[in-house]
């Protein structure tokens, strides 16, 4: 099915939120209203822009407060209409949406909406366009599809039809199954916008919280069943008022915009990209960084030990256990500091990984690397960060060349025993630029197959985070997104590497009596922790002594703690006992007051 | 009453909390645990700083999930509050916070839960302290005061009283006249928050979108009337949950909660601070520039004549009609571009106005004027501007010294005949600091006694700005408050001063004639005009070609210009027909899209 977005949704002028839309694939769009009257082109130059850029114009709106009024106000609202109708002649769209009213003149008598809002499409229909009647969530009279749909069916006019809008739907409670009595062809238009959950007034929830389906709690996807069965044939069309996303630009929120709309084909069964290949692992992480030694301290502190060096980079393979690190000191490493670049997840079939992650429009990387070196395919995540897909184990068996692996490109080094004090990476936390924290999860379920979390809310000493984690189902791939209070704290963000260990204890004794410095935390989490739980004295000294800090869930424990931070990198040590799921939320207001304390400044 | 404020409504560090309370003159604090749980600083340390400073600990706050649950469990529970108190000892608190249970393991069972409440008071006891027990708005069992307070009476014990809070009471739609029934001794505390009232899920609006008194929508006075009447004798005591508040500067906010409680007590007759003494008038608005040149050519070209200059500094005035603009080029104005500066106010009584302004916490200004000048009182509004008060015409008089004018200060130099195209300066448009909002419109509110109008959302290429005017009765002092969509936008605040004209097509064609540069609405939205109302062709060509916009309301029509834009300000032209009463809130969209598009860069 065609796709279309409405201007609204995006940032911007109205010349750049065509240009991102044409640029992220969509085919048409709707114009809304307002965009146009603030744009300095004119209707026949946005015409032939939307032309030049292969888009349509598959909607003009929205026309208000039309119907069910007294007929000296209607005469006034014909003639508005029919302002409109030239207008639409000169931008060249078709179908015009005219939203149930909210006018305190409107009077709840069916028979006249229906009545002149036949007289709206006999006019309509001298210019050669159709009129989508829509039911606002919030109509004076008409609030509901079904109610919308009897007036429209009352008019009985060809220029007429119904628009469907799933948040005005789904946001009502109203069963989407009835859609399914409208006929196909009198569906002129299919609006789609997801939003939270959240009890609140659904005009203030629709202006401004709604986002891109699967970004919030709505069964769009259903919704989308029961319409195409009624035998829809129009484009699926994206009407999302969001207060970030006005903020964010224009091009990224397309992407991701179209994106929502690709994986809700796929589950619609609309349309087959190649199937999800979920990683299975995490093969390594890759730090860049303009400074060798403080990384190289922290990481031999921790029990690593440099094992390889790549053939032709300046790049620095370290392990423990099966937790992989690569330290890059090349050119580009130069620019930012030390930074989390980059991630290596284990693939069982790395080519249809990246086959998946560019039919959702991930940004496939160039190959940045050497000739002889294995060919590894690479995308751009919504926050920059590199996602490597590589072969897992089995399939790099040697004798397998089809399936080259990334470490055939190391050269072993001479070095020292693996102490093994930490087994693997458990989780890698990516903190996100402000407008895209919506846009990440939906990228790391839709594009690696991982499941979302729920988010929790963090209270910082300076602000509110938020924090999802996206995980595969075994806990081998773990991604913790977070975002900070503003988008002005954007430039300080900070990624962690999260090691698990079998002995947290031991771990972070060895790192302190190896001059690793651990983030201490304050005196008073202790007595806390002595009033919640039954720990011993010893327990607790130890804990204290070695900033560990304590979760408990209902299937298992968390101890866990941090080193200082290189750059923008800090790490984590963590040990889970059961079958503890989280990340120990409820200990990071207490961990980024710590992290804010040594900070230099503020 | 002592004043009193829980540290989770400001931002920071503990300790930063802490000197801001303390800055801003309250008396106590509540200590939110999780504030010192994330403190390196030692509870008898929090003790001898808050003591150092001048402030009590009212309140330790909150212990969860105590009561009416099974023995085993409040075993548990007991032990843990035996930790707190021992904690509190340290701390020097003797109050804690009980909060009604939310714990799946509560049961519906008030004997329980008041037997329970009585073992805990009778532990407390031992330690010197006080259980206040508070229903939250979503306890399991317990969600309202009258509740907590059965159950109160009900464990009958000494060391066991009620905490009221604002909010949970409110937000629940409770009939606050009940607490007159509750003996005033055995409430034990009083936490006040205001909020905006908003349909949505009420822990959410709790923890998001709390305020200080006189920013939301609660009768907050009325409230506290009864409190005061039970005969409570504690403090009145601030708990803001609040995200821009977490974010901002705690200085600013300490002073905006205690400017609230102040204006609280006024208003429930427990203090009477100088009355407040409206201003009658805009005296002058004074721009700050580092280049002369262009500020005088828009003035110019709007009819303005140089007719005075200031004796001892830089500075010019400019007028017309009885529209009054000081131009100064000194030293303080050259670092910023060209910006608005001061407002001066017409006051019927400058020396009560400014001691109105300084008992409500402005900061007021140091008088940077020589010996001979006029001696005017100045305060600093949130955003920094500075407003002076000078005697309205009547006082000034020759004749009564007492009441200096600030035109003395001025030497009247040769000029031209007023043109009187502006009659006077109908508003001051005022970009506010992001974090700052709800802070301005209880400033110019309590200090100068103007009243606020609605809040409006306004939809900018960029982002949605929120905007909200105070005036005095007359509306002869507008003030048009209004901020971003993100604090990074803070930089580029612009402000404007629009002035009021009879025939805004003649002052626009005027300004346009004397090569005065008008900003350019784009051809669409006349088109939109003309849809919508009955304009002759010749209007709408007359308004196109001057940029003019217009709107309606129900008492009168408005049509209105603007200039370009000199550094950080920019002029409007506002023609006021019938009791038009609003600003073009309808049109800033387009207008924003405008200057967004002559904007170099972006």
């Amino acid at each position: 099915m065609r796709t279309s977005i409405a201007t609204v949704s995006l940032s911007g002028s109205l010349t750049e939120k065509l240009t991102a839309a044409a640029r992220a694939g969509f085919d048409g769009v709707e114009i809304f209203e307002n965009d146009l009257l603030a744009s300095p082109l004119l209707p026949e130059e946005i015409r032939a822009r939307t032309a030049d850029l292969g888009l349509s114009i598959d909607l003009y709106q929205p026309m208000r407060d039309i119907e069910a009024v007294p007929q000296e106000e209607f005469a006034r609202n014909l003639r508005r209409a029919r302002h409109k109708f030239e207008l639409m002649g000169r931008l060249g769209a078709d179908t015009v949406l005219v939203c149930s009213s909210v006018s305190p003149l409107a009077v709840d008598d069916d028979a006249l909406a229906a009545g002149q809002l036949r007289q709206l499409a006999d006019l309509a229909q001298d210019f050669g366009i159709r009129v989508a009647y829509e039911a606002l969530a919030w109509g004076r009279h008409v609030s509901t599809y079904d109610h919308a749909w009897r007036i429209v069916e009352a008019a009985d006019h060809p220029s007429l039809g119904t628009c469907l809008d799933s948040f005005h739907i789904l946001a009502r409670g109203s069963d989407p199954k009835g859609i399914e009595d409208i006929p196909g062809e009198k569906i002129f238009f299919l609006q789609l916008a997801d939003a939270p959950l959240m009890a609140m007034d659904v005009l203030q929830w629709s202006r401004h919280y709604r986002c891109f389906p699967g970004q919030g709690g709505f069964d769009i996807a259903g919704l989308l069943g029961h319409v195409v069965r009624a035998g829809y044939q129009g484009p699926l069309s994206l009407e999302v008022f969001n207060d970030v996303f006005r903020q964010a630009e224009a091009g990224p929120t397309a992407v991701d915009a179209r994106r929502s709309l690709l994986v809700l084909q796929e589950e619609t069964g609309l349309a087959t990209p190649p199937a999800p290949v979920v990683p299975t692992g995490v093969a390594f992480a890759e730090l860049v960084t303009p400074d060798v030694v403080p990384v190289s301290a922290v990481l031999g502190a921790l029990g690593f030990t440099r094992t390889a060096r790549h053939r032709s980079k300046p790049v620095d393979l370290w392990q423990q256990g099966e937790a992989r690190v690569l330290v890059n000191t090349g050119p580009a490493a130069r620019r930012d500091g030390t930074a989390l670049a980059a991630i290596g997840l284990e693939s069982p079939d790395p080519a249809a990984a990246a086959r998946r992650a560019e039919s959702l429009l991930a940004p496939v990387l160039p190959r940045r690397r050497a000739l002889e070196d294995a060919p590894l395919d690479a995308v751009a995540a919504p926050d920059g960060t590199e996602l490597f897909f590589c072969a897992s184990n089995e399939l790099a068996a040697p004798g397998r060349p089809e399936h080259p692996t990334w470490t055939s490109d190391f050269e072993p080094v001479e070095h020292g025993p693996d102490p093994r004090r930490v087994a693997r990476i458990d989780h890698l936390a990516l903190t996100q630029p402000w407008h895209q924290f919506d846009e990440a999860a939906l990228f790391h379920h839709s594009v690696l197959g991982l499941s979302a979390q729920e988010s929790v809310d963090v209270a910082d000493p300076y602000g509110l985070h938020r924090s999802r984690a996206v995980t595969n189902s075994d806990g081998t791939v773990r991604i913790a997104l977070s975002v900070g209070p503003a988008p002005s704290d954007d430039g300080a963000r900070a990624q962690h590497i999260a090691f698990a260990t079998d002995d947290v204890v031991t771990a972070a004794r060895c790192f302190r009596d190896a001059s690793g410095r651990i983030l201490r935390m304050p005196a008073n989490y202790y007595d806390d922790l002595a009033a919640r739980f039954e720990f011993t004295d010893a327990e607790l000294a130890t804990y204290r002594e070695l900033g560990i800090l304590y979760d408990r869930d209902t299937d298992g424990e968390f101890r866990h703690c941090y080193t200082e931070t290189v750059g923008r990198v800090f790490f984590e040590l963590v040990q889970r006992d059961g079958g503890y799921r989280g990340y120990g939320a409820q200990n990071a207001p207490v961990r980024l007051a710590a992290q804010h304390a040594v900070r230099p400044g503020r």
